[in-house]
C-alpha cells in the first residue's frame, strides 16, 4: 500500500525526488468555486527556501510552483490541482560517491534495504526537499480555512537546543515572527539561539528544536473516532516529517505528573458558547476539537549532515568511514515551521470535509 | 469518512458503544492457514479487563471473546474474522443523570456537538471499553508476528506520576512484569507508586503516566514514506487511544538538546548484519525500520473521572457542577499496556503485508 | 487488501461465511439523529428470504437481523451500526463430502487456490446467504434516501430466460411486484415464467434471469469522476454479486447499433428544470447523475447448483463425478431483487454524502 | 471523496483537463527494481494518439510523455512514478461559445451542476483526453505483467453498429491487428466497416462499438471477495471509461437465456493443471481469477459531438439550440482498444500486488 498521500476527502498526494527535474504534488478535492490568491501561496512556500538565510542549506533554489489543472479562470474545479516545482539548485556529481555508504542519521540503508534500490542524489524520495509540494497544498488548505472559515494557523520554533522561548504557548503573533530570522518569537533570547547556531555551523554541527503550532477559531466537531481522530491525524502527519521524533498535544508529557484534578479543564458559558477555562487538553476532547485552541509541539532532531567523520557500513557490508561535505542546515525546525503548519491545514481541511460530509444537514 | 478502522492489508474495524449489548471488531485481510491460538488470545484479553485489581474500574467484566468467522477448523481462512465480546457487567441507570451535562475532561460535549445526539451511557463511544476488541484483534497480529516472523513486541509502564522505572530502556522483561500489580518493571519504585495510588484512590484522584513499548526483531524495511511512515502511523494510532496526550520514538522529545554529533546513530557490521551502534532513532529511519528494537512512549493524561465537584456547563448551555460517583481507573496507564502492545501488533503486521505485497518477488 | 467493504463515507463491511454461527456487517459513516423504522428493514429483509417459496432454496431460515450498536433511543448516533444475523437453518454434514471436491460454476476452485483453505460448508464466504447483511444495510441507506431526498428506488425481474416483461422501462409499480411470486411486473408472462420454472425444477436444472432497477428523485451532481463515477461504482457493486455476469446503464449495449444523432439525448427545459427528452443514457452522463431516473440491467446467470451428474476434479487434482443434492434456487435473479434495490441504496448515499462533504456550502 | 485514482496497491491518480497546459498521472505502488523500455510504453501511447487516421479526432498531439520521478538509471525505485504530457494540439477559441451551452451527450450539464463551475475548453475533465496518461500508466502495469508474469493482454474492436468481426473470441491475434485501420481483427468486414465510418463521416454522424478484451495466463487466484472481486473491479473499471455504456464477462448476457446445465464450466485436468473445459464465465468465478483466459466485453456509445442541429439548454436555463463544429472522433471504440488494454493491466497487477500481500509466504 503506497503510503504517498494525506487526507481522505482533501487529499494531497506527492511525487519526486530531491534532484530529479521536478517535484510536485496531487490536491484532490478541493471544494469548488474558490478563488486562490497566488501570491500568498508563493510567499508561503518562500518562507521554507532554502539558501535565503544563514543557517540553513545553501541549495539555490526559485522555487516557483506551477499550477498544471483544476484551476478555470482563477478558481478551482474540484478536480484534482497538479502542483509543479522544478528542480535546479544542485549538483548531482556531489552525491556519486554517496552512492555505496549509508550516511548516519538518514533514511539511505533504510530505503536500500527495503526497495533493493535507491535514489541517492541528495536522499531522493527521503529528502525535506518533497516537503515544498506540502507546502504549496497546504498553503491551499490553509487560505480556504481562513477565509471561508475564519480558522487561523500559526507554527514558530519554540525552542532551540535548550533555549526555549519566554513566551506563554499562545502569546506568540505573526507580527513578531516576521522580524525573526529563524521563526522564534522571543527576540531576547533570539540572540542567544543565533550565535548557538554560529557556533555549531563553524563546527560543522546541528542541534535539534521544537515546532509549536496552535489553531485558533476551530469549530468544534472536526476529528473521527476511533482511529480518524483529530489529534491521531496530525500527530500521524507530523511524526512522518523528517527529523521528527516526537508529537505532544496541549500540556502533552507534562501530563504525565498531575492529578485528574489539576489536569481537568472545567466547563463554563461565555457569550453563550461553551468553553474550557483552562486548555490542558490542547483544543481536542476524544479525538473531536472541541472550539478551543488547537496546540501541539513537535520535536526535531538535530539535522543528521555534519562534517565530523563518522563510523558507518557501506552496500557490500563493509566498515567505512564517512564525512559530509557541503552547507546544510544547522537546525531542521527553522524551515519546518511553514511545514508543520500546511501539514495541519491539510489535516484540519479534510476533517472538515469529512465531517460536512457526515453530518452536514441532509436536504435535496 | 468513517475513523473505525485501522490498517490498510491488516484491517481492523471496531464497533460498538460502552453498554451496549455487545461490542466487537471485524479484522480483514488476515493471510489464511494461520493457526490461531485462542487461550493466548483470551490471555491477552484477560489482561485489560476491569475488576481483577485494585486501582482499576470496578466494572465487572468477564470479557470472554467469540469468533463468528473468518476460522475453518481452527485456521484462518482469509476472510474477514469477527470477534464479539457481550457486555454485561454495567448499570445503566447511573448514567441517566449525567445525560445533559459534560464531564470535563471527557469527550461528551464534543461527541454531542459533532453528532447532535450521543450515548452518555459509560461514555458510549468514547468508552476505554473499546479497546477490548482491539486487544483481541492485537494479540491475532501478535502470534502471526511471533510466530511467523520471530518479533516480540513488550510495553510496560514507565513512569507514573513522577516516579520513574529505573530501568534502561529495553531492559524490562515479561517475566518481571508478571509480577507486577501494576505492569511496572522496577520492584523498588513499585512500592512508592502503590502508595501513591491508594492515597490518590481515597481522595478520589487519578494520576497520568507514561507506557514505553519495544518491539524486537522487526525485518528492516517496513514503512511506507511519506505518509504511511512507521512511526507516522504508530503515533497516529498512539495518539488516538483514550488519554493519550504525546507520543515520542527513541530518544523523542530529549533529541531536542542533542547536536548532530550527539544524536547521529552511526552504523557497524555485527555477525554480517548492518546495525546501528546507538539507538536513539528507534528503530526507525527516514519512516521505515532499520532492525534495531522499535521504541516508543506514550504519555497517558490522568483519568477525567474523578469524584471532586467541578464546574461543567449541560446541554442547554447553563452553567452545573458535577460530582462523578463510583470506582475509577485510578491510572489508566496501567491497563493501556495490552493496548499500547495490540495497537502496534496491528501497525506491525500491517507495514509486513504491504511491504511483501510491493516488494515481494514477482513471480508466477 | 482486503475486499469486504462497500463505499467509502457510507460504507459497509460485510462479514461472515454461510454455516457459521451468524453473519453481519458493520455500517460506518451513517448520518446521526436519524430514526430509522426497523419493521421496514426487516420487510426488506424477508423478501430475499430463502424457503418461503417455490423455486428458491429450501433453506429455514428466520433472518432476524439484530443491531448492536450506533443506535440509541431509536436514532442513530453517526457511530458504526454493528447488524448480526444468526444462521441456523442447515446442516453442516450434506457439505462434508463436497469439501474435497470442486463444483462446476461455484467458487469452490478459486477460493482454495487463492487462500490454500477454504470454508466448504455451504460455499462458506462465496454463498450468496452474504447478501442478507447486505439487504438491512441497503434498507437503511433506502430509508435516508427515500425520507430525506425523496430518492425512491425499484427493482424486479426483467427477463428470466428468454420470457422479457412486456412493459416499458419505468413502468413496473411496486404495487404489480406485491402480486408476484417472483418479483416479476407482467402478470401474463408470469404464468409462462412459473410453467418454465417448475419444468427445471422436475429436471434439478436452473435457468439466467435479467434484474432491472429503476431509481427516481436523484438530485443531479452525484458520481466522482474519473474512478468514482456513478455508473462505474453501481457496475462495480453488481458485478460483485454472486452469478453477475453483465451490468448494462440506459440503453446499454443496444447504444452499439445507434448512431449519435439516434442515441444523444436533448436537453429541454420542463418546470424551470433542465432535463433531458428521451433517457437513453440511463440518468447518468459523465459519470454523474443528470437527475433522470437511473436505469441498469444486471445479467445472472443460471444458479450452478444442478442435480445433473458434472464432470470435475478434486483438490488432489484427480478427476471426478459430482452430483449436487437439495433443493437450490432455480432463478437467482427472483431472490437477487432486493440485493439489487440494496446495492443501489448503498452506493447512492455513499455518493450523496460524498458530494455533500466536497461541495456542500463551507461555513462555521 | 475525490475519485481520481484507481488500484489499491497499484494505484494510478489522473489529473488535468483538455486544454490545460499537461495531463499526468502518478503511478503508485510500483515493484522496485524493474526495468522499463519506455519505448514500448511510448508506441502503446501512440495508439491512443487522435490526427494519425481518419475516422478520429483531428486534434494533433505529439502525445510524448516524460517522467519526472521514481526511476533511477532506468529502473523503478519502488517511489511514485510521475507522467506528464503536454497539451498542445488545440484551439480553446473555438470552444467559448460553448462555455454556456450544455451540449447533449456529454457531462456538460452534470458537470456544471455539481460542481457550479466547469472547465468548458474541449470537455475539460471529462475529455477523453484524460485516457492518455492512464494509457501509460498501464504499459507499465502491462510490461511488467508481461514480463514478470507471462500475463498478456490483447482488446480489439469486436463490433461497430450492427457489423461484427466473425471470429471466435480470443481467436484475434495481435498480429492481425496490426494491419487494420480500426483495430478490428476480420478483414473482410473491415471493408464494410470502413464504407460505413466514411459515410457517417460525411452525415457528421457517430455510431457505437464493442471492445473485447482477452487476459491469458492470468495466475489463479485474483480477486478479493466481495466487493473487491476481479469482475467488478474491471467493470467498475471500463464503466468509467468515456462513452461506456455496457460490460460484459465471459458470456454476459447471453447467460440469461442458458440453463444450469448449458452454462456451468466442467472441471478437468490438463497437464496436471485444472482447467474448466468451457470458458463461459469469463476466467472468474466467485470474483477470483481461476486461470483460464479473462474475457470481458465493453459496449461504446456513438460519440457524442455530430454535427446536427440539436436542442438543448443553456447555463441560464434557456432553451437553445447548438451545432457542434469540427472533426470528432466518428466511433470511440477503435481508440479506446489501448485505454481498455490499459485498465485491464491496472486492475491486475494491482490485484496481483494485493493477493501477494496478503497471501504470500509468510517469512523474514
Amino acid at each position: 500500500m503506497p503510503g504517498d498521500s494525506i487526507g481522505k476527502m482533501f487529499k494531497v498526494s506527492v511525487w519526486g525526488e530531491s534532484h530529479g527535474p521536478s517535484i510536485g504534488a496531487v490536491v484532490e478535492g478541493c471544494p469548488p468555486g474558490v478563488e486562490l490568491d497566488m501570491n500568498l501561496i508563493q510567499e508561503e512556500l518562500n518562507r521554507r527556501r532554502p539558501g535565503k538565510d544563514r543557517f540553513v542549506s545553501s541549495r539555490q533554489e526559485k522555487d516557483r510552483f506551477e499550477v498544471l489543472s483544476g484551476l478555470f479562470k482563477g478558481k478551482t474545479t474540484g478536480t484534482p490541482i497538479s502542483i509543479i516545482i522544478k528542480n535546479n539548485g544542485f549538483n548531482k556529481e556531489n552525491y556519486e560517491e554517496l552512492g555505496e555508504v549509508f550516511r548516519p542519521g538518514h533514511a539511505d540503508f533504510t530505503y536500500r534495504t527495503k526497495y533493493g534500490i535507491r535514489d541517492y542524489y541528495g536522499g531522493g524520495r527521503s529528502s525535506a526537499r518533497l516537503t515544498a509540494p506540502i507546502v504549496v497544498a497546504g498553503a491551499m488548505a490553509r487560505q480556504i480555512l481562513r477565509n471561508e472559515l475564519g480558522i487561523e494557523i500559526l507554527a514558530y520554533v519554540k525552542q532551540i537546543g535548550s533555549i526555549e522561548a519566554a513566551i506563554k504557548t499562545g502569546e506568540a503573533a505573526s507580527r513578531s515572527l516576521a522580524d525573526s530570522l529563524i521563526n522564534f518569537p522571543d527576540k531576547q533570547r533570539e540572540v542567544e539561539i543565533l550565535a548557538l547556531l554560529e557556533r555549531l555551523q563553524d563546527e560543522g554541527n546541528s542541534i535539534g528544536g521544537i515546532v509549536e503550532c496552535t489553531v485558533r477559531n476551530t469549530p468544534a466537531g472536526l476529528g473521527e473516532p476511533l482511529f480518524g481522530k483529530l489529534d491521531g491525524d496530525l500527530a500521524g502527519a507530523m511524526m512522518g516529517l523528517n527529523a521528527v521524533k516526537g508529537f505532544e498535544l496541549g500540556n502533552g508529557f507534562e501530563c504525565v505528573e498531575l492529578t485528574g484534578k489539576e489536569n481537568n479543564d472545567e466547563f463554563t458559558v461565555v457569550e453563550g458558547d461553551t468553553v474550557t477555562i483552562t486548555n490542558r487538553s490542547g483544543g481536542i476532547q476524544g479525538g473531536i476539537s472541541n472550539g478551543m485552541p488547537i496546540v501541539f509541539r513537535v520535536a526535531f532532531k538535530a539535522a543528521p549532515s555534519i562534517s565530523r567523520k563518522q563510523r558507518t557500513v557501506d552496500v557490500h557490508g563493509e566498515k567505512r568511514e564517512i564525512q559530509i561535505q557541503g552547507d546544510h542546515d544547522i537546525c531542521v525546525a527553522i524551515r519546518a515551521v511553514p511545514v508543520v503548519e500546511a501539514l495541519a491545514a491539510i489535516v484540519l481541511l479534510d476533517h472538515y470535509l469529512r465531517h460536512r460530509g457526515q453530518c452536514g444537514v441532509i436536504k435535496k
